[in-house]
Formats: structure tokens, C-alpha cells, sequence
């Protein structure tokens, strides 16, 4: 029997529709998706849920003694205006939810339900929308082999790829105070980075690259001492969202030996406004890329027949790039990759069963950062320091500007999706970001 | 003119005594220390201060009506029951607390006030110590040449010390989650490490060892993008207490390239239950072993006059080891190393304008750690890694036991305190925890 999470039910079927009808017509976020968001309001939080081009207020509706109560209970953790008692009540309470909302928001709810929600929905265009939680913990993978390859055979040509990184889904924790929400600008880095002429020097960073990757949040907490095992590892994944790891490539190279990235990484991570939930996830696991190999040798604690058979995840992630001039001019954001998360070495499950095998305890809100992630062709080199293969290959833009590495004023955009043959599209929005001039 | 938390003022004078007599004899914790700490009453948490063998309930103090408003209000800080807050609030706050303590504390308080505040004095040895601040963020500093130099001749025997050692304090971000308080026991983690025959197995770890460290602790918070300059950085330091962090040498050692320390340290932290104010350390300022050192190249936002005149920071750190069979004989604890960290090549001041030199943010209750405070004698390798020499050269103890590295039911005690001549010793109390069985 498979994870809880990964069982389809009624409200995966293809054919539901809402009575929002903005959510029918190819949204991103039809009646299947329902991912949620925080936003502020008076400056109090507030969790919303997505559904087509609105955002369904539950702190409201939680509180709210004119609506069914069956309702409101289900929304009771998001009842305060946070999503970490939401995250930490586990996957029950997170399915209870999706149920809730589902029946809210389909079209069989009935016109007295539909007139008494209607208040509840504002437009997401007019909504500011701020990080879905603050995380207390933030590790960031390294598990996309194609992009270990790529970075290897730049620094390490003779071992691009290490002995553990069969074994085990490398990574690293990175820093939590800057984690950013989507649309925050921020400034360039300065750092400390080495000379071809000696000594090193602190200056601006002169290599300021992206990395698209996939934030997994955590749920239902383990115990200090008890790891989690991985066929119950999905059960503790609250959700999925974007992430961009921008990361300053010089002074990263400079100071990465022996302990690892530590400035090159944490002036700003970047989190998308919107949390996809597991069980909205339910359509779209297929298998991972090696499930045919017979030589993918894994550890007990890291292995699964559920995992080999769908422990792949189908989410398309493309980054886009969009200067001040194409701002200026007009023009449209030009997609510079287009990865898929299937296209992964490590899965979700084994990045939390690997996370806690020493014993180490998830808190609800954690962001596993999935690394990240690229594909095998060309076009899925999701982050530039492979696009221009280490800065040495630029690209054009429709402005005729050439790019190697993050200019000033450059916006930065990842949108992401699951897809997958017969089940709608459900969105994971976008994370974006302007980069300012170095103070 | 050097930072304002260097300066002494009549809160260090050694002649000073307290009415609570018990802070007079010799005590670690006499009026010129006044360290903080947390405790719990009634599920409630306050923030305490430590006074001879007693603690003064702060937050009791900050809203007893019938005490002294200027005292309240020097309190004020404290009165939600956390430290966070106060530390939040910045140097002048901190030092503004401690005048009002010194003053309510000192033999020349009213006999009206000394009457007043007994009620709100406790015992230590019934008082149940808690973190001191729930971190947001770890980082973990490699900042002994000594510690750095002999594993690095265990693991890069051709270079120990790497070309960025001399430029930057190398570190790498720790996990929060599992941070605990001085007294909490854990389970020795499991983990894959690397067998001699070939591919890596799950297992319990073999080779358990401590790191005596001082935690900095963060005050107040820089904004995102703007570094603090190292000229100011000691204004950014709360204070200091002791970190034991633990590590798993053969995990470690099997995950750790390319990305640094991940499950090798996640485990478990330990931090001691008291914080020494920053105000409290004005008379233990030293110069850095290398200040005479005319060789000593640094960047200049690394540099610094008054660092480089009192930069290092005079705290003995002693670790002992008292085994199962130590307990049950009562046996003393047996001294493994005694170290100090005025030999330690980055200050503390050169760790905090380098963390934040690429513009990352400080939060308040952050802590850095200064990694192992190994000296340049064989009697300060303050882990067994260096001490028995990768495992190779055991120890014996009084019990008849043996050890190379740290077996079940061992305890790993580490004490510290400040001295200087003409100036009381002022202690940091102790971090302890006993290791339990692998679940």
C-alpha cells in the first residue's frame, strides 16, 4: 500500500470543476490544486488558498460563525493566521483540510454555501502575499546528478562526481534569516573572492548565479532521536513550493574549502508564495529515472518498493529572465531552461529519510531544498553557472544584451507545474526577484 | 576610542560585593558577572539572572509593582519572560540591565531594596535551566589554527591549513532543530559511513566525539544587505556561553565533500544555561596571539586597530569526561583538555563582520559558533579527534577505563570562565549531557 499522501481520491478527478469559474478555464489553479498562501491583512497574517485568479481567505472563513461548522473545523490550525499549526498537525489534518475545501469550492456546494463564501474571495492580483512560514531550518540538496556532473566537471574534472553521491543525497544547511518572499528585490553581494594575482580582495560579486530548485516543506514532526522511516517519509511533506538559491559563484569557490558553501549562499534564498500541498501531489509521482536500472544499488534505510515504482515527482520548472531593458522596452521575459524534477537522481522521500537518519528532528515549516535542478539536455541547465558552462558561453537576449552571469536589474522568474497525461496542470506560481546594485 | 561593551566601568571594579553573600566567596558568578539564563515556572519562561548560588527571577522583578520603576524599567526587556527581546533591543538595553543590577545587587543597596528583591531570589541547585533563546540561526566557525591545522594533517596530511585559512574565518551553517539545553541526554546517532571493504553500511556511529566551543550570541540585528562593519561588530554580540558540538567523525568523514558537515553534526548541540553579558567581558579583552605578528595580512573590513590591540578574548574551557562507572564509583570527573580562547586566530569581531560582510542579516539569539578551542599545546585539543590523534593514541582514566572516543554512557562536561590579573574570575558556567544508547 502506498504513502496516504499519493492515493488519488475525488478531488483529484480531472473533471471537477468550481464555482469560481476563473479556476476552469486552464488556470493554474483549478478546484485539484487548492495550494495555499499567507498574506496580511491590517497587518495581521492570514492563510488563503488559491483557486483560479482568487484567494479564498480560511483565517476568515475559520472564524466565521455563519458558516457550517464542519467547515470551520477543518480549518480550525489556520484559524490564528499561520500555517505552521497547519504544517505541524500532519497529513490527516492537512487531507481534512483539502476535503473541506474541495467540497467548499466545487460546484455542487450549494448557492447558500457559494453566497455565504463569496465575501471570503479577493482578487490575488490585489493581494500582497508574504513567505508561507518563517522556517527554523533550511537544508539544501544536491540531488539532481545532472547538475553535480556539470558543477563537478568544472572544479573537479578528474572526480566530477564523488563516491557518497551514489550513496547518499548530499547537502548542506544554508541560512534562514535570508530567506526572502517572492518579488522582495535585494542587493548584490559583496564578498571576499580570490585574485588570479594573489590575494584575494572584497568586492562585489562578479559571478551572482540563480539556482531552480524545489522547496519541500515539512509536516508532522519527528521526535529528536527517531528517524523517520522512508516509507512513512511523504507523511511528513506538508507541501512543495519554488526556490531560488541564488548563489554568488566567486566567493563561493573562494571559501567553499573544507566545510562548504556558507556566504556564497546566504544573502538571499528566495521562496515561492505558494505551498502546493502532498496531497494535491497525489497525480503526479511517477517512477524515478533510474527504476529500470537493476544496478542502482541503495541502503535499506534509503530504499522502498513504493519509491522505485513513484517516488519520481512530475513538476516542470523554468526559469526566465527579464533585464531592465526588456522591462523598459516591453518585451517579454526570455525562458532560459525548462527542467522537470522527475528527471531526478534522489527523490523526495529519500531526502527526509536521509535528512533524519542520524535522528535529527524536522520542525514544521523546514525547507529541504531539492538542489538544483537540471536535467540531462541542455536546455534543463537550471541554474548559469552550467548554462555558460562556468561563465565561458554567454547568451543572447532579444534586447541583443548577452548574459553569463546576473546583471543588475535583472529579474530572475521560475514558474513551475505538475502535469501529467489525463489530470489538469496545477500551478506552483512563481518566485521572482530584481537584484539591485551591490551598497 | 574602542566599542562601548569594551569599557570598564564601576560594574567591573574587583572590589565590588554583593548582598547576596554567597557571591562573594570566591564564587563563579560574583556582581561583576551577572549572567542570564532561562528558566521555567509554572510552564511559564522567565529570564533569570545568576548571583553567587541564586538567581533573580528578572521577569518577576520587571512587574512588581513594588519595586523601584527605574529598576523595572531597566527590565523592561525581560518582563515577557524571554531573551530574545532584550537581546533584540541592542547594546545600550543590555548594558542599561546590568547597571540596574549591579546597582540592586551591590552590598551598597538599600536595606528597603535588598529586603524587596529577596522574595525574588531562588536557589540554583533547585532551578531547572532551559535554552537560554531558541536560535534561528547556527553557524559554526572554524576559527582555532590549531584545531584546523591538526585535522587538517588527519585528513589533507600534503595541506593542512587551505590557502583561504589565513583570509577568512571559514564556516559553515548548523542546524537549529536539534540544539539543546546543557543536561540533555540523546542517543548516539546512526548513520552510513564508509566500510574499508567497500560500499557504506547504516550504523550506529564509532566514532563519537565533542567540540568545546564558545557560542556568540547575537544582539542587535543588522538589516539584509548592509554589513556590520568589524569596528562595530562587538556592539552586535549579546554575549557568550559554552557549545559542545558534537560530532560524528566517521559520518562526517563518509558525507562531507563536497558540501561540508550535514548529519555528521545534526544530531544534537548542546549550549550551556548561561549567557555572559557582553559588558561583562570589558576586563577580559587581550590582544590576538598574532597581534605582533607584523606578517598578519588582513583585508580591511577584517582589520581593525582596537582588534588587533584587544581583539582576543581571555575564556578558559575546560572538558572533562565522567564514564557510567565514574558515576556509579563517584569518581570525579577526569580532565581531558583545558583550553583557552584568547589563542584563537579569528576574534570574535572578525567572525561577525565576516558573517554578515556579504550583507546577510544577524537575528537576534543567532549563534556562532567559535568552532573547537583547540590551542597550540597537546593538553588544549579541545576534541578526541585531535586528542588520540584520528582515534589512533587512547587515554586511560582513573576507573582503569580506556578511550578513544566517546562510548554509551559517558558524560562530556565543559566549564569556562573569563580571568585576568587585577580582575575577579566570572564564570560561564557548564554544558553537559550524557550519551545514550543507539535507538
Amino acid at each position: 500500500m502506498s504513502t496516504v499522501v499519493q492515493q488519488l481520491d475525488h478531488t483529484h478527478n480531472p473533471t471537477a470543476r468550481s464555482w469560481v469559474i476563473s479556476a476552469n478555464a486552464g488556470s493554474d489553479f483549478p478546484i485539484q490544486n487548492l495550494p495555499l498562501c499567507r498574506f496580511e491583512e491590517a497587518r495581521e497574517s492570514r492563510v488563503g488558498c488559491g483557486i483560479g485568479d482568487r484567494i479564498l481567505d480560511l483565517t476568515a472563513v475559520a472564524i466565521a460563525v455563519e458558516l457550517p461548522e464542519s467547515l470551520r473545523d477543518a480549518l480550525q490550525y489556520v484559524a490564528g493566521g499561520q500555517m505552521r499549526p497547519l504544517m505541524m498537525a500532519g497529513s490527516y489534518a492537512a487531507k481534512a483540510l483539502r476535503h473541506a475545501l474541495f467540497a467548499a469550492l466545487s460546484e455542487d456546494a450549494s448557492d447558500a454555501l457559494q453566497k455565504q463564501l463569496k465575501p471570503y474571495l479577493r482578487a490575488q492580483v490585489d493581494t500582497t502575499l508574504v513567505l508561507p512560514v518563517k522556517p527554523y531550518n533550511f537544508s539544501d540538496f544536491y540531488s539532481s546528478i545532472h547538475h553535480a556532473a556539470r558543477i563537478g566537471a568544472l572544479v573537479r574534472p578528474d572526480a566530477p562526481i564523488l563516491p557518497n553521491y551514489h550513496w547518499l543525497p548530499v547537502a548542506y544547511h544554508g541560512r534562514t534569516s535570508s530567506i526572502l518572499a517572492s518579488g522582495t528585490s535585494f542587493h548584490r553581494p559583496r564578498g571576499q573572492v580570490k585574485t588570479l594575482s594573489g590575494g584575494p580582495e572584497y568586492v562585489s560579486c562578479r559571478r551572482l548565479d540563480y539556482e531552480a530548485e524545489l522547496a519541500i516543506y515539512s509536516g508532522a514532526q519527528n521526535a529528536l532521536g527517531e528517524p523517520i522511516p522512508i516509507g512513512s517519509a511523504l507523511n511528513h511533506v506538508f507541501g512543495i513550493g519554488l526556490l531560488n538559491d541564488w548563489s554568488a559563484r566567486d566567493i563561493q569557490f573562494w571559501e567553499y574549502a573544507p566545510l562548504g558553501p556558507f556566504l556564497g549562499k546566504s544573502f538571499a534564498t528566495h521562496l515561492g508564495d505558494w505551498v502546493v500541498t502532498a496531497d494535491a501531489l497525489a497525480p503526479y509521482w511517477t517512477s524515478p529515472p533510474w527504476s529500470e536500472d537493476g544496478e542502482r544499488k541503495l541502503l535499506p534505510h534509503l530504499d522502498d518498493p513504493d519509491m522505485r515504482s513513484k517516488g519520481g515527482l512530475q513538476v516542470r520548472v523554468d526559469v526566465l529572465i527579464r533585464t531592465a531593458k526588456m522591462r523598459a522596452e516591453g518585451i517579454d521575459a526570455y525562458k532560459i531552461s525548462t527542467s522537470n524534477f522527475k528527471e531526478n537522481y534522489w527523490t523526495i522521500a529519500q531526502l527526509v529519510a536521509h535528512q533524519t537518519s542520524n535522528g535529527t528532528n524536522l520542525e514544521a515549516g523546514d525547507v529541504l531544498g531539492s538542489g538544483t535542478l537540471s536535467g540531462p539536455t541542455d536546455d534543463s541547465r537550471a541554474c548559469l553557472m552550467e548554462f555558460t558552462n562556468g561563465g565561458t558561453v554567454g547568451f543572447d537576449l532579444p534586447t541583443g544584451e548577452k548574459r553569463t552571469f546576473v546583471e543588475d536589474g535583472d529579474e530572475i522568474v521560475m514558474t513551475g507545474w505538475c502535469d501529467a497525461p489525463g489530470f489538469p496542470r496545477i500551478g506552483l506560481g512563481e518566485v521572482t526577484a530584481i537584484v539591485l546594485p551591490a551598497r
